[in-house]
């Protein structure tokens, strides 16, 4: 009986295969605070539950990123142990809070399988849900990446491309936060007067700070998420591989990019759905992150008028503040730009 | 409406103007665990639950300096934002016990403002206030800061300057602490033999130990507290700047100071209030940190016999180990000196 | 009256002699959330609650090694503050669980004092024992340290060798965790389908992974446990002495290889006991640790058929992949070898 894993190669996956992942984990009020050294995030809501209780949580809920990094390392043992490459997310969406002492599960299925040209790789599609101690379903997700072959010979039984959402219906939300008490949300101690009136589309908000990433940091980070994949933490063999350095979680450039978004940004405490997201280029350890973005939509919530959903997409870069909003121009991204993300955020109107 | 913060410049202030900072921040067991793992503090009272219920507290109070650092950071983006320098501090009192649980938010008065001679700056005096979750005050201290101005010809409204106690009276200790039941302390398990009757004025304690700080150590610190001073996180930016490097926090040698006098101050488990302090020069990651104290002073507390204050001076500097005690001569300060505190300390009669 | 500790030299110890250690300490969920970050450790018991409570305890335990890790720091000051080198483990059992609240405190005995043919230096042989707040002994262990003399010329009054058991008889164990229902222990959820009879004698099983060890990881560590060792901490004095660099606390090495074991081990619940262990070489920041494993031995568990013990010995190696085993042969360690780890595992049926 083998006892290590060796992973899932592309032809071990099935359509229609569904993957119960290992390690529960139970969210603690350490994980937050280790969070927040992490990124330094100061969204009201999931910093006090003073101002959590005032607006109508019972307490702060945890970040809503940190349940989705909780919830992909679980997938990453059984998914992505052998991917080249992580290629995209779509229709990814919070639908439960998640509040200190829940704990955490995960399970994906695999919706999509397609063999590339190569014939040495082929791209999975799966899609990941995480779910708390009662069975709620508190996340949901698809994400595609592209795996090796075990064997450039064998075949996969069946292949089909999933139609994907390009963008998550507003429809959908709402379900993951109570009706919030705007005339109780207090502007200054949020630290924005903005709010989901104020934002016009097409506006560009620079996040004007930057941070410089260290190797202790993305490895405490994603360990912190129970993600095992070899690239973020062996020197040893990365050294020798194609970057010659560890390359950081991606999720981690999405946390930094979140965080610095706080200016500008703030009151806009729920990330309620992330409609896709393209990790550009690799970030390894003593780049500097920047962030800006634009608003590309305004939707009110059905059936609530006490928060407002804007579409935001935040691009990051390394190294290259985002004063002259560093982005995409045709085909090509520009120098420096190394994140994507296209998602729904709410806010308090 | 502009969405992000350019934060004061000296002109925007006005003498007597109150800021509600934003961001309030419930302080938890993670926090506590991770000031531990930064700091390696072995105050009995602030570690063991068990310890600090057998002595008068219902468990054991959060560190007061994580509790300043926190309140500290809050004021960040509406104070310092534009600082050059942060000058010094004054008449900072810790009023009441923190525990884990509680919410922290910050509000500051603007007590004094005084253009420099450059036309370029101007020194800015704040009294800023840490609250709980009732509204009690727990923290108060002043401190002044040297801020750049938008425009060298703009004007402010009305100049003055505060006048400072030098020393904090130990009249005002004493609430932020129950009774001390000092039979019940045990001094194996505090680690110290030594107590209040033990220290004479004029006693110098070398530390003994180092402490070598790495970038991701204080980076990681400094967002813990939600400390957004741009100097300790980019080194993009201060690659092209005055030192080449990121700054690290100020407050992070206090707390490394402080945790090396454990050694030859195990038993002063609390910072009544800090009568002053310069930070004399910068910390770079990669140097190492020592410490050693003065005792200044030694007065028994107003209406309880259970513990006394000492007013201890302790410096800490950089790459320089202190059985010389390397302090200040005449006008100048030794080489390697970076830190000149002057505190009062609680510690069991 | 010396207000800071020297630590004890061999002349200052006693046979018999009983030390009560410093600073108790509450063990809180910001612990295993940093002892999580720190080393990325997967096994469900400690991960989760949920799984937890599914199989028998009130909630998850807290990682024994963190508890060894704890209990250990705090014997540095009296023990090992002038010690030349660990040199060994005996006889280290797992006697109660810890839950997050629970307060350690340690005390130790001297049980050996030999002194070495050079007159410099003298062994010390200590019985630790870790206790929680009610005083039930939690953890117990023999080690074994080189202290210097402080005068050569002292001697100590009475000189003795203790015998130490070369393996902890599985008649100890049992204690130390509930009766497991392992009907209920979801193999999926845990990340592995072997059990006790899965594993055989002579087994070898290379954990695969490896991870890279930054300076601020494994400070971070040593502080948390509150271990004051200077080797540990301090660039200035180290780097002009033995090895130049820091060197990294051997505990830290064994959680790596711990968390990494996972990967072959993952039903590895529960250590029961430490037989010996050896830190072969010394590890610096930069270095990759791998790991692999031995199954030594098989043993069911007197008077109960839940769970059995496996007995393993893991090697750790640094910056050398464990493929091909490398470990000891004849008197020599193969090269890359830096720790030989002997003990028992708890395992469900």
């Amino acid at each position: 009986m083998t006892k290590t894993n060796p992973g899932n190669f592309f032809e071990d996956f099935r359509l229609g295969q569904v993957i119960r992942h290992a390690t529960p984990r139970t969210v603690t009020a350490g994980d937050v605070a280790l969070y927040t050294a992490l990124y330094g995030s100061r969204f009201a809501v999931q910093s006090s539950d003073a101002f959590a209780k005032a607006v109508g949580y019972p307490r702060s809920p945890v970040d809503d990123l940190l349940v989705f990094h909780i919830v992909f390392g679980k997938t990453v043992p059984d998914i992505s142990l052998n991917a080249v490459a992580n290629l995209g997310y779509a229709d990814c969406r919070f639908i439960r809070p998640v509040f200190p002492g829940d704990t955490l599960s995960a399970q994906s299925e695999i919706i999509g399988l397609k063999e590339t040209s190569s014939g040495k790789t082929g791209v999975v599609y799966v899609r990941s849900q995480g779910f708390n101690q009662s069975g709620d379903l508190v996340l949901s997700y698809i994400r595609w990446v592209m795996v090796r072959k075990r064997d450039e010979m064998s075949q996969v039984a069946e292949q089909s491309v999933p139609s994907l959402p390009e963008v998550v219906s507003v429809e959908e939300f709402g379900h993951a936060l109570p009706q919030i008490a705007g005339k109780l949300w207090d502007d200054e101690l949020a630290g924005s007067r903005a709010r989901w009136d104020d934002y016009r589309i097409g506006e560009r908000i620079d996040h004007v700070d930057g941070t410089t990433v260290e190797e202790a940091e993305h490895m405490l980070a994603t360990r912190l998420y129970q993600n095992t994949a070899k690239v973020h933490f062996n020197q040893h063999s990365e050294g020798a591989g194609r970057f010659g350095r560890r390359l950081i979680y991606g999720g981690h450039v999405i946390s930094i990019a979140r965080a610095l978004s706080f200016n500008g940004l703030g009151n806009g405490f729920h990330i309620a759905g992330i409609n896709g997201g393209r990790h550009v280029a690799p970030l390894f350890a003593g780049g500097t992150v920047y962030a800006w973005s634009e608003i590309l939509g305004r939707e009110p919530l059905p059936r609530r008028d006490d928060v407002g959903a804007l579409r935001v997409r935040t691009f990051a870069t390394c190294d290259k503040p985002c004063a002259e909003f560093p982005g995409r121009s045709s085909q090509s991204y520009d120098e420096g730009v190394i994140l994507d993300l296209d998602y729904w955020l709410l806010i308090p109107r």
